[in-house]
């Protein structure tokens, strides 16, 4: 029923995946390839409601259970509309993070634990899983270095403070690509972007022979 | 930790259990306990803006697993901030619907399975289950006829077209008072209001014992 193919891009700030993804999702274009490129909660009205109420600055009571269901709950519905429709019209969609992240960040790094987020979050996808996760792997220390030079702003005590979390969630998507070597390629993103555009492009290679215009 | 007791009041409308629940409570209250009569969302900020989106009419989109995890997002929610509290004050909180009520309706009678919508509760109950849940057992006939008479209104043709809905309702309630038989009470609600309170309150009896004042 499916005839598109669904990717998820992973990785930690300053690993590039903006960059990479509008780069890939253009290679991929100029081949003749359908192309979406989303991220949740996707413009879809519900998911931006749920988002609405994780990011609304009042709500400082809020639970880390109860924000790990309603992010669960804003990707099931961004799914439903956006992404299951796009598949079923043969598209390639790029996906600016998905399921690993809620498991690296919140399930690892913020110790709710990733068999306790993962569970929640295949009531919420289903079958829905991408066919393939590309993670761009990059110390925090380079990552947070390639954001203040980006922004012109030195790198703060608070992104200091934070850098055992990133270093944490780094953990975490390193588990992950042991847990799932089938589904997730582990892609070096200190690397030249040509390098790892490229490397990008022929992980992707093999599943898409099928869907080539 | 919790030195109180959480009970939950589960059934089919019609059954009942606004009524015993408020008689429940004064005959408690007599008695020289502490009672909250609570039911979700609980006046808790952040579970009504969760409720706002489950309930907004322009919502029609909404995907059955999306809502029921956004149930159990503020079923966590009002759990953390309203019945958790009451529970460490030592007080007997009745729950008016908990985590039975999303798997009689939405895991059984609405298909999305027992044991699925069972597991994401589990992640936004973690051990806070209730101690006793009071299950009011009704035939839906009875019910609607009973919401009938107290409206003053005929029992319609979308009543009717429910009815089967709430028949599986009952079954779902059936099955999970044999799966948890240590914890979930049947209590037939065709019967006097007196004598289906007099049972409540037997139910109750054993367990506050080591709460008496």
């Amino acid at each position: 029923m499916n005839q598109g193919l669904f990717i998820s891009i992973e990785g930690p700030e300053g690993a590039g995946k903006t960059t990479i993804i509008n780069l890939l999702a253009s290679l991929l274009g100029d081949e003749g390839f359908q192309v979406v490129v989303t991220r949740e909660p996707g413009g879809i009205e519900i998911a931006e409601q749920i988002r609405g109420v994780i990011l609304n600055k009042e709500n400082t009571a809020m639970d880390a259970r109860t924000e790990a269901l309603l992010y669960a709950a804003a990707r099931r519905q961004h799914l439903v509309e956006k992404v299951r429709p796009s598949l079923v019209d043969g598209k390639i969609i790029l996906c600016d993070r998905f399921i690993d992240s809620s498991l690296a960040y919140q399930g690892y790094a913020r110790g709710l634990g990733i068999d306790e987020v993962l569970s929640i979050n295949q009531f919420a996808i289903e079958d829905m899983m991408p066919s393939l996760t590309l993670y761009f792997d990059l110390d925090p220390e380079i990552g947070l270095d390639r954001i203040s030079k980006n922004s012109g702003r030195e790198v703060n005590r608070l992104d200091l403070e934070n850098l055992e979390f990133h270093q944490r969630v780094r953990e975490g998507y390193l588990l992950l690509t042991e847990r799932f070597p089938e589904r997730i390629v582990k892609i070096d993103s200190s690397k030249e972007i040509e390098q790892v555009l490229q490397e990008a492009r022929e992980k992707i290679g093999q599943l898409i022979t099928k869907l080539r215009p």
